[in-house]
């Protein structure tokens, strides 16, 4: 049987699935998840094992260091996984909730009903986590979930997959509720993309590439987050002591996540007193500067010219492009050029410009006078998330339970008509 | 020049212009608004005269009546425009606003605002009144917006959109906030579903070969609404006069809209003394009746059995399917099977069913003992609407001005930094 028949025949189990779950009750589903947190301890050492062949065979055809370190499960990270089920058992079923229920004036209630979006795929790369991880949040939002991960880590995902089924049949919820694509062909993706009929939403989580090649295939709406390149202007009227420790620490807290700084902005007038004092409170934190020839001199030793590729990059790393603006509409300009839609902050005492700037920069987080280490669920009080949406369909920002659901119109009458 | 070059070219306008309109005030966007309703009064004749030739190539190349009808421009619908730009200077300005501002535990204020989604395209068919209507909802949205229309309809549509940027600059805002692509070469519509990279989403109105179309080749996300099958649930509790009445509104109070009922289920403990009398009521409202065959013979002279292909099928016409069930469960299975998502409504006086059916049935608007002719922007109380979609990504039913904004997280610190 051809590999589009077999993931067309596992979208319409999932579709069929998608229906039960979404008439399950809160309890249900937190039963489930409990049933999950406990396999996650019990059968531990089968998922390890399940991993380390992944992690062999990986090292056996040469996989680099970082990328083996991605794939190992330890058991720090299987009791996250586990924990990871408890906070979202403390979490709120986000589905039946009624919304606004008003009347209209012939007497009709209209309001709007939280819904599961119904079925959605994750595709995503080497960590095996992320088969519990996200899909604990599709399905406590009554969704159906098809799991498409690494080739890498398919005995790993095989094993996760394996207790996620178990522990749904243990709360009485259907099984195909949860299913991994059990087969690295690459063939599978390009045919889960064009499964619209059935499938509501494609989450690709990974590198550009991924996300790139799932955007130009799928004919269903994808969720996507293509890069964090974040920006922090630093403002005339700042308070450069409360600036100096929001952009170390939006810069190298952190530095390898889509929240951390890539480029500082620093206004002119304020250039000469701030730059020296940053610049070397970042050095101490191990940060390594690319500074345009204004910022250049004001920075001290160890900074280094800026590339015209250093603007728009996302370093991942203890790396910072820094730049002299004249005003705080230049700072607009560069962020509209160079941002990627993730974070964007604002350091500054003048309340106007705070608001103004709150209004203009154009980015899933727009920030005041803190880190943009805060575009985070966790941090946003949206609890765990599924990632962060930089397109403004559907979701904008961290996508925890909610953005995991839709809303449809509900309407209770008395026999009302139209005239 | 290539039409793909001319698109993108009009896309990369489109973008800046949206930022300028995504600062614009709420007066600025309303001044606007009423300039464009002068427009549609003092520049009517050339407007006319532009859709008048039109209609006469239409006719010269064989259109038939229907096509030619929805083609022409009468005074009445040049009001009809006029006064929905007045309509929608009363709507609240949608983009701004910041909803639910909380404070974390850090004393961090989280908040979201209310953003333009930044370019829309609009691909839509005959009607040039579209044109208005569907562009004067994506600018007060703060949204620029790319507009191609039917080809027949081109020369209409060049003389609106010209009104549409003379309006614009009247208020001071970029004429290019509005563009109508002046080709009707079929190239332009695959050059602009590629083009995401400016244009944030495209919402295809017509018919589902253009809809089809437009989804399998975009690579921005697609607000869609294929059609309406609606679906009518008669349950064994049902007070039968009111659902009598409902029924006959639901089918013939305006049978060639999405929202008109196309399918009628009757539970077997009230069928027999249901079906006769709606049947006869519905005969009077010129409606023709197709049946399954526990139905028909309830159903009096004028019935027709009905064929499998009645069942899931928009008839946009005085015909209405009926179908005897045995159980809510069996109404359900067959909507899921039947329905297009749109809208469900159940009769009934059970409150447990009604509450089940709320929840179980899935569309964009489900109802309990009212009309499904209330799944519109008006009647449920949004204002105008550009559309009602029908997957749940983004929105989910009538699309008004809040459905064309996204919103941002916006945060107030002061000096706020992660630990």
């Amino acid at each position: 049987m051809s590999v589009a028949t077999d993931m067309e025949q596992m979208a319409v189990r999932a579709r069929d699935a998608s229906r039960l779950l979404a008439g399950a009750s809160g309890a249900a589903k937190d039963t489930f998840l409990a049933a999950l947190a406990d396999l996650l301890a019990t059968r531990r050492e089968a998922v390890m094992a399940a991993n380390a062949r992944d992690v062999e065979a990986a090292k056996a055809a040469g996989m680099d260091a970082p990328r083996v370190n991605r794939l190992t499960l330890t058991p720090a990270i299987m009791d996250a996984m586990a924990a990871a089920c408890r906070e979202i058992i403390a979490l709120p079923d986000p589905v039946g909730g009624i919304e606004a229920m008003r009347p209209r004036p012939n007497g009709l209630l209209v309001g709007r009903m939280r819904v599961p979006l119904g079925v959605i795929c994750m595709i995503y790369e080497s960590r095996p986590n992320v088969t519990i991880d996200a899909a604990i949040l599709c399905l406590k939002a009554g969704n159906a979930v098809i799991l498409k991960g690494g080739s890498e880590a398919l005995e790993s995902n095989k094993a996760l997959a394996a207790l996620l089924r178990e522990a749904l049949a243990a709360a009485g919820l259907p099984a195909d509720a949860a299913q991994l694509v059990p087969t690295s062909d690459r063939a599978a993706v390009a045919a889960l993309c064009k499964l619209d009929q059935y499938i509501d939403v494609i989450i690709p989580r990974g590198g550009e590439g991924l996300i790139r090649a799932v955007v130009d295939a799928a004919t269903m709406p994808v969720l996507k987050h293509f890069k964090g390149v974040c920006h922090a202007y630093v403002d005339a009227e700042a308070d450069l002591a409360m600036a100096e420790k929001v952009i170390v620490n939006a810069k190298a807290q952190r530095p390898g996540v889509c929240n951390a700084l890539e480029c500082l902005l620093v206004h002119a007038d304020v250039a000469p007193e701030f730059l020296p004092r940053v610049g070397s409170a970042l050095r101490r934190a191990g940060v390594t500067l690319r500074a345009c020839p204004r910022a250049l001199p004001l920075l001290g030793e160890g900074a280094a010219p800026a590339a015209p590729e250093d603007y728009g990059h996302e370093f991942h790393d203890l790396i910072l492009a820094v730049k002299v603006v004249d005003s705080m509409d230049e700072a607009l300009a560069h962020i509209h050029r160079y941002g990627s839609n993730h974070t964007e902050v604002i350091l500054t005492e003048h309340h106007g410009r705070a608001m103004d700037f709150l209004r203009r920069a154009d980015a899933s987080m727009v920030g005041v006078n803190c880190s943009t280490r805060f575009n985070d669920g966790g941090e946003l009080g949206l609890g765990a998330e599924i990632g962060i949406s930089t397109s403004k369909l559907h979701a904008y920002g961290p996508m925890g339970l909610v953005e995991l659901t839709s809303a449809k119109f509900v309407t209770l009458g008395n026999g009302q008509v139209r005239g």
